[in-house]
């Protein structure tokens, strides 16, 4: 039996996000698939495991986490110095610009990546109409962020060092959904950011996640 | 001179984050005023210390950080013995509980309690109107957040654990608003919350940067 339980819905960043780490680190782990169509996220059987009823929740024994980015942490502390290093040990300095950056995409990347994904992937899926006003003012708001990309990624093969780390990983799932929407000629532009994006979509881990998609 | 510089705003909570932390460590640094009216934080002077344009930006020697998390984060572990205790040392799994609510700090409580100082608080402070069918939306997202810290302070004194961190630490500011506005309401009908906003806007540290806005 698995040690470790991901209750998720593959379709779900966030869940993307935490399985992408889980397949770097090549640990064994069980997958619980949470029907979010049907509400099951906001379910009583669910909730004990994420109050705020969001997939996913992690489970290795007694310890019961959600929010994805905490996930990925922790996954990447416990199962440090197995296959792929995803964090930056060092000094405190060292340490801070891992820092800096995960707060990037979590603060700068993300806000606009999500709202577009949404316009652009998830309204067509469920069979909605994505407003263009919309894609327009993210689009505007991710060229700025990405314009920082490309100046870091000039002088630093990965956002925090010149190794991938989970500062790179927790990008995936947004990345991957706007190469497949019109927001892709916004990486296709910056010659950086499309190198990174390409070498980090092409990890063999990550193709995993993808592989789960089809299933 | 001080070996740790702020460029920063004192009405910007993300400034009013790490000049928190600062005084919670009580170690000595120079504030640099960045006068946002004017635009300084989109200055050619300024984009060298924080590519988003954005306050706060810090400095440490080589060191150069923006993002307030991750300043907060840095200055908690190069201090770590300093004053106050603001992280969770222990196993994995005692950090990855540290880290969860941090996450739930930026990711959950932080988007609408933002969207409701802007409302509340900025947009009047600045002559503008306040719209309250975005009041509405933003108080219905806080008050389910609050309602899972009702949950969570009812079985552990701050949310990390039994003492006072960065995880409570990051709120102060965004509370502080939220306390001077018709939002109150929402911690004071919650008890457990009620105390913890309470206990936590009553540390001398943070009355320290209540009085840089006094001057």
């Amino acid at each position: 039996m698995a040690a470790m339980k991901v209750h998720g819905y593959p379709l779900s960043t966030a869940t993307q996000r935490v399985l992408a780490c889980l397949y770097e680190k090549d640990v064994e782990f069980q997958f619980v698939n949470v029907d979010m169509i049907a509400g099951e996220h906001k379910s009583p059987n669910f909730l004990p495991l994420n109050p705020f009823g969001q997939v996913p929740a992690f489970e290795e024994g007694d310890l019961k986490l959600f929010e994805s980015r905490a996930t990925t942490h922790y996954i990447a502390h416990e199962y440090a110095d197995k296959e792929t290093q995803l964090l930056l040990p060092g000094s405190n300095k060292t340490m801070a610009v891992f820092q800096l950056w995960k707060e990037v995409e979590a603060h700068q990347f993300d806000p606009p990546s999500t709202k577009l994904v949404f316009e652009l992937r998830y309204k067509p899926h469920f069979g909605m109409t994505t407003d263009a006003a919309v894609v327009e003012e993210y689009e505007d708001k991710l060229a700025k962020v990405l314009d920082v990309y490309e100046a870091r990624l000039a002088e630093s093969k990965y956002l925090a060092c010149d190794h991938f780390t989970l500062d790179d990983l927790n990008h995936l799932p947004t990345v991957q959904y706007l190469l497949g929407s019109s927001a892709k000629k916004m990486f296709d532009s910056r010659p950086h950011v499309s190198a990174w994006v390409a070498d980090i979509t092409a990890r063999p881990a990550w193709s995993k996640v993808m592989g789960m998609l089809k299933q």
